[in-house]
C-alpha cells in the first residue's frame, strides 16, 4: 500500500487562530487526512479545543476537534503525526517549524519566516510543485530521513501566480506586472483589523505585504538549480504591488496590469490558455485539486468575492474582464480565496502532492 | 461693483438626485450664491422641494430649499437666473443643457455629454481653469452675450488629475500611468449600488468609467490651441485605468503609478511639488477655493475616505504613500471626495471662478 | 413503492428571483427532488436559466439548472411536475398560484396571498404540520384530487415560532411577546434595499412587516376548527412586533420579550425545553429536517448570523442569551436563516412532509 | 463680569482615547471653552497631542490641540484649569478622577464609576439638570469649594431618557418600558469590536450594558430627596433592554415599548408632547443646547443613523415610528448619537450649565 493510500494523522500547529481554524474545517472534509494533534500557545495548552478557541469561522466547528485537547507546540508530543501543519504566527514560527523539521516532521508552513531561505520549496500547489526537488537536498544537509520544509506563499501571491504561471509556460517570459489588491479582513486574523478602522473605509496599507509579493512572485515562477539545492528566481521580471484592506469577510480582489517580453497573445488566446491550464496535483488525483484550476469568466461585473470566493471549494482561482491594456499588453482581475488557496487549503493540498510522490 | 461682489441666484437641474442634493447642501453654504430656482422631472415638479426629494445626505436638508417649488427643466422658468447648474442624469443632460446654453445661460454640468466636446472647458477648477479661453469661441458661434457650458469631469478624474498636474508643470511630460480606484456608492447616485451587489462584496466594474478616465485625463492635462477654438489633449501620455466599487460611502480611493518622461524626480522633490502646488481659484480668493489644494500625509496608512474626505471641506485632494515604483518611477494612493470636488464642488467653484474673471 | 420514496419533480415559479435562486440552490442538492419546470416572467421565459437569471447566491448556479429553459407561469406548461414551488411576488403570486392549485397541483407558496385565507396551512415544518388536517377540506371544495396550497410564514415569523412552539407546549399559553428584529437584506430580493439605505445604517421600517409577524403567529400557534375545514388562531395571545434592516447578508435576529400566561418555568427550563424540542418531520425521516430543531447556545455573544445562519443547513434556530426579563418572564435572543427555514428551505421540507404523508 | 461670560480653560482627561477625541473636536469648535490642558496615560505623556494620538475622528484633529503636550492625569498638572473632562476608561477613572474631585477641580466624567452613587448627579444635560442641587452636599461633605463631580449616562441611556422624561412630566409615571438597541462601534473605542465580529454581522451583547440602562433611566427620571444629599431613583417604572452591537459608525438606534401607568395619551398627544419639550439648558442659552431637543420625524423610515445623528449638531434625539404598541401603550424609535449627547457632548453641556449657574 503506498503512503497516499492511507489515511495521514495530522498535527496543526497554530491551531486556536484564523488560519489554524481554517485548517481544522478544510482538514475534518478531507479524508486524506485525520486531526491527530492540536498545539496552540501555552495559555490555551490543557484545554479541550472547544472552550480553548474564539471560534470565527462561518462552519460550525467540527465534532472531530471540539474534544482534542491542545498542546504546546514541543514536537515530544506530536509523535504519531505524519504531517504537521502550522499556522503560527510568524513571531514565533521560526523557531517552533524548526524544531519540528530537526526532529523528523513533514513540515507545511503558511508563515513567512522560510519562505525566501534558498533551498525551501515555496509552494503553490497548483504551480509548481516542481520545487519539491530541493527536498532531498533539505534531508541531506541535515541528515534526515523523513523531515522537510514546504512553505505556501502570502495570500495575494497565491492568487496572483496562477494566471501568470499559465500565461508564462504559454507565451513566455513576462516582463513586467503591475498589481492593486483589494484584500479581505480575515487575511489579518483575529482581532486583526478593528472595525472603526473598516467600516465605510479603506486602509491603504497592510504591513509588509507588497515587498513579499514582488518577491515571491519571482521565486515561484522561477525554477531551481541544475542540482536542485536552491531555488532560482526570476530577474528578468519586475512587480510592483499595492495593497488596499476592504470591508470584505473573505476574498482577495487583484486588478492586474501585464506586459508580456515577447509578442502579446490575443485575449482569446489568453482566455483560452486560463481556461485550459492544468497541474500536476489534478494529474495525480489529489483530493484537494480542483477540478478546474482557473476560472474565465465572461460576465463583466465578475468576479465578486461573495459570488466567487468558493470556486472549487475555494482552491480555484477566478479570472475576469480580461481586455487589452493601454499601457501594457493585458489587464484584468482575479479573485482567490485567501484562506483556502491563500493559506490553509495550499498547505493541505501540498501534503496531498507530497503523499502522493511518497514523499511522506 | 463687479459680478464677483453681488450674490449669484443659482438653478439647479436634476435638484432632486443625489448630485442635486449634494449642489443644495453646498449652495445654502455659500455666500456668493442664493438657491433661486429648481429643476427636475415632470413627475416632482409642482412639488416643494422638501416632499419632491428622497432626501440621502447626512446634513439635515437646507431651509432656503425646503419649500421652493419645484420647475420641470425648462429655460424659460429660469429667468432671474445668473449661473445654471446641472446635476441631471447623461440620457437627458444632453437637449436640456443644451437649450439652457442657447437660451443664454451659463451653465456649469456634471454630466458626461459635452465633456469631450472640443470648444467645451472639461474644467476641474484647481487644475485646468486656463480652459475658460474656449469660452469665448462658443459664445462667437452661437452668438451668444452670455451663455456657455463649462463641464466638469469624472468623479475619478477629478481627484487623479490634480496630482498629475502639479508634477507636470514641475517635472515635465508624463509618459504613462497605471490607476486602479476603489469608488464609493454615492457615484453611482440612488438607489444606484444594490446592498446585495456590494456588502461584504466589491464589483469590479464601473460601466464605461475606465474610458472616460483615459481620455479625460489627456484633455485636462493638455492645452487648447492657438485661436483658442478648441482643446488640444496630450497625444504621449497612455492612461490604464480599472475601477471597482466598494462598500464606502463617500471617497474614492485610487492606486496611481506614474512614469515620467524624462529623468525623474525623487520622492521627496514630488512631495515637495505637490505640498507646494497652488491654483488661480485660490489667488482670485474665490469661496470654495481649498486652503491646500494637495494634503500630503506622512502617516502610512493614509488616505483613508473616513478619515480623509472632508479635508479642504471636500475641495482637497489627499495623497499618501509616495514611495518608488519597481516598475515605473513613482506610486502613490490619493483620495478625492466623489461628491465635493469630484461633482458638485467643481462645479460650484468653477461658477465662483467665472465670477471672479467677469463670465458671469 | 410509497410517494415518499420516489424522486419527485419539482417546478418552480418565480425561479429567477431571490427566493427562486435558493429554491434551486436546495433542490439541487436535495435527493427528494429533480428539478423539472422553471417559471418566470415574460422577459425570462424561453431562455436558459443560466443567461436569464441575475445569479446573486454565493453558492454556484447548480448545473442541473442552467440549461433548463424557462417557461411563463402557466399551469399547462408544467405538466410532469409532481410539486409546484412558488418564490413569485405577492404582486403576482395570487392568481398564478391559485390557477396551479385549480389545475389540481400541489402548491408551496413564499408569498402573503393566502397566509391568512382560513384553510390554508400556515406551516413551519418544525412547528405545526398538524394544519395539513386542512387539506382535504381544500380538496373537496373544489373538487380537486391532488391539487392544495401550504404556504410558509413570513421570514421572521418563521424563526420566532419555533422557541415559542417549544415553550406553549411544555409550559402552557403565553400572555404576551414582545419581538424586534433585526433583518437580513437579502429578506428584501434583489435589488432590494440600495446600499446607500443600508451601508453604516439601519433602516428602521419594513414595510407591511409587523402586522405579519403579529398576526401570523396567532395562526401557526393556533389550533385547527372541529371539523378541519379552518384554522383557530389564538385569541389571547398579543404580540408586539418591530422590525428593523441591517447591513447583514443572510440571517435575521430577533429579541424576544415573553410572558407566559400560567407559573413561568424556570431559565435552566426554558433552556431544557428548548433542547429537547422535535417535530414530526424529523420522526419522518424527512430529508431537510434538522437533526436539532433548536441550537441553544451558552456563550453569552451568541447567536451571531455570520457564525450561525447556517446552522442545521439553515433549518434550525439558534437561541441564546435566554435570561429573566425584568418586565415579562424571560427574554432571549434568536438567530433564524431567512432564505432556508424562512422562505425556500421551509417549503421543501413542507412538501416532503406531505409527500411522507402520501399528500402528494 | 460673570462667570459664564468668560471663556473656561478646560483640561481633558484620557485626551488620546475615543471619547477623548470627540471632546477634543467639540471643544476646538465652542467659544466658551479653550483646551488648555490634555491627560493621558504614562505611554503618551510629554508627546505632543498630534503624535500621541491614533486619530480616528472623521474631523480633521483641530489646530489647537495638536501640539498640546500630553500629562499624565495628575491633579497637580492641572492647575489654570476651570474644568475637567473625562474620558478615562473605567478601569482607570475611579480613582484619577476621585483625586481632581478632592483637588477642588469641577470633573465632568463619561465613566461608569460614580454614576450610581447617590450624592453625584448623574445628569443628562436636556433631562435632569435639576439634580445639580447635589453639589452643594458633595462639597460640603469634603470641605470643598469648587471641587465637585457629575457624571453623565451611558450612551443608550442618554437618548432613551429624553422622550420618556418628556412623556413622564406631561403625562404622569411611566410603569414599563421594554427596550431593544442596535448599537454604533464607537460606543465601543478604538480599536474596540473587531472587523471579523461585526462585518456582516451582528453581535447581540454588549457586557454590562443592560443592567446600566435598566438602573440608569431609574435614577435620571427620579428626584432627589429633601436635604439635597442623595438622588431617589424612581421605584415603580420596570426597564427591560436589550442591546445589540451593529455595524454602523455613529449613532445608537433605539426601539421602545412604553406602558404608561394611567390613562395613556393618544398618538397625537405623544407627538406633540415631544415636539414641545425644552429644557433649562435652552433657556439659559447654553451654546451647546440644542434649538430642538426632540426632532419628531413623520417620515416612516426614519430615524436612520446615517441621516439622523447630526440633527442638533448631535446633541437632539429624533424619535419616529410613534404608533400603538398591541401589548404596551405606545411604541416608537429613537436615535441618539451615542459620542455627542451619548458622551461628550452630553458633558461639555452640563458644564455650560453649571458655568450659567455659577456653579463654576
Amino acid at each position: 500500500m503506498s503512503s497516499s493510500d492511507r489515511v495521514l494523522n495530522a498535527g496543526v500547529l497554530g491551531a486556536t487562530g484564523t488560519v489554524g481554524q481554517r485548517f481544522i474545517v478544510l482538514l475534518s472534509q478531507n479524508p486524506m487526512f485525520r486531526i491527530h494533534s492540536l498545539g496552540a500557545s501555552e495559555r490555551s495548552s490543557g484545554k479541550p479545543y472547544s472552550s480553548a478557541t474564539k471560534w470565527k469561522m462561518s462552519e460550525l466547528m467540527p465534532t472531530d476537534a471540539r474534544n482534542v485537547v491542545v498542546k504546546s507546540c514541543d514536537p515530544a508530543l506530536f509523535a504519531g503525526c505524519d504531517v504537521i501543519f502550522s499556522g503560527l504566527d510568524a513571531s514565533v514560527a521560526g523557531d517552533i517549524e524548526r524544531a519540528f523539521f530537526e526532529a523528523n516532521f513533514a513540515v507545511f508552513s503558511n508563515a513567512k519566516n522560510y519562505r525566501m531561505t534558498p533551498n525551501v520549496p515555496l509552494c503553490v500547489p497548483v504551480v509548481n510543485t516542481d520545487h519539491y526537488a530541493l527536498i532531498a537536498g533539505q534531508r541531506a544537509e541535515m541528515g534526515l530521513t523523513k523531515g522537510f520544509i514546504v512553505t505556501n506563499s502570502n495570500c495575494s501571491t497565491s492568487g496572483l501566480v496562477v494566471p501568470l504561471k499559465a500565461l508564462q509556460d504559454k507565451f513566455g517570459p513576462l516582463k513586467r506586472v503591475v498589481v492593486t489588491t483589494l484584500q479581505a479582513i480575515s487575511g489579518a486574523g483575529y482581532p486583526g483589523v478593528a472595525s472603526l478602522d473598516i467600516l465605510d473605509n479603506i486602509v491603504p496599507l497592510i504591513s509588509g505585504e507588497e515587498p513579499k509579493i514582488e518577491e515571491e512572485v519571482l521565486k515561484i515562477l522561477g525554477g531551481i538549480n541544475a542540482d536542485a539545492s536552491a531555488c532560482a528566481p526570476l530577474s528578468d521580471l519586475r512587480v510592483s504591488a499595492t495593497c488596499n484592506r476592504v470591508p470584505v469577510v473573505d476574498g482577495h480582489t487583484e486588478c492586474a496590469n501585464v506586459e508580456f517580453a515577447g509578442t502579446p497573445p490575443t485575449i482569446d488566446e489568453i482566455k483560452q490558455c486560463l481556461r485550459e491550464y492544468t497541474c500536476e496535483a489534478q494529474t495525480l488525483g489529489c483530493y484537494s485539486a480542483p477540478a478546474q484550476v482557473i476560472h474565465v469568466t465572461e460576465e463583466e461585473d465578475r468576479p465578486q468575492p461573495r459570488l466567487d470566493r468558493n470556486a472549487g471549494e475555494g482552491m480555484s482561482v477566478t479570472v475576469g474582464r480580461i481586455r487589452p491594456c493601454p499601457v501594457f499588453h493585458v489587464k484584468f482581475t482575479l479573485l482567490v480565496h485567501n484562506t483556502v488557496l491563500g493559506a490553509a487549503g495550499a498547505s493541505i493540498l501540498n501534503a496531498e502532492y507530497a503523499a502522493k510522490k511518497g514523499l511522506i
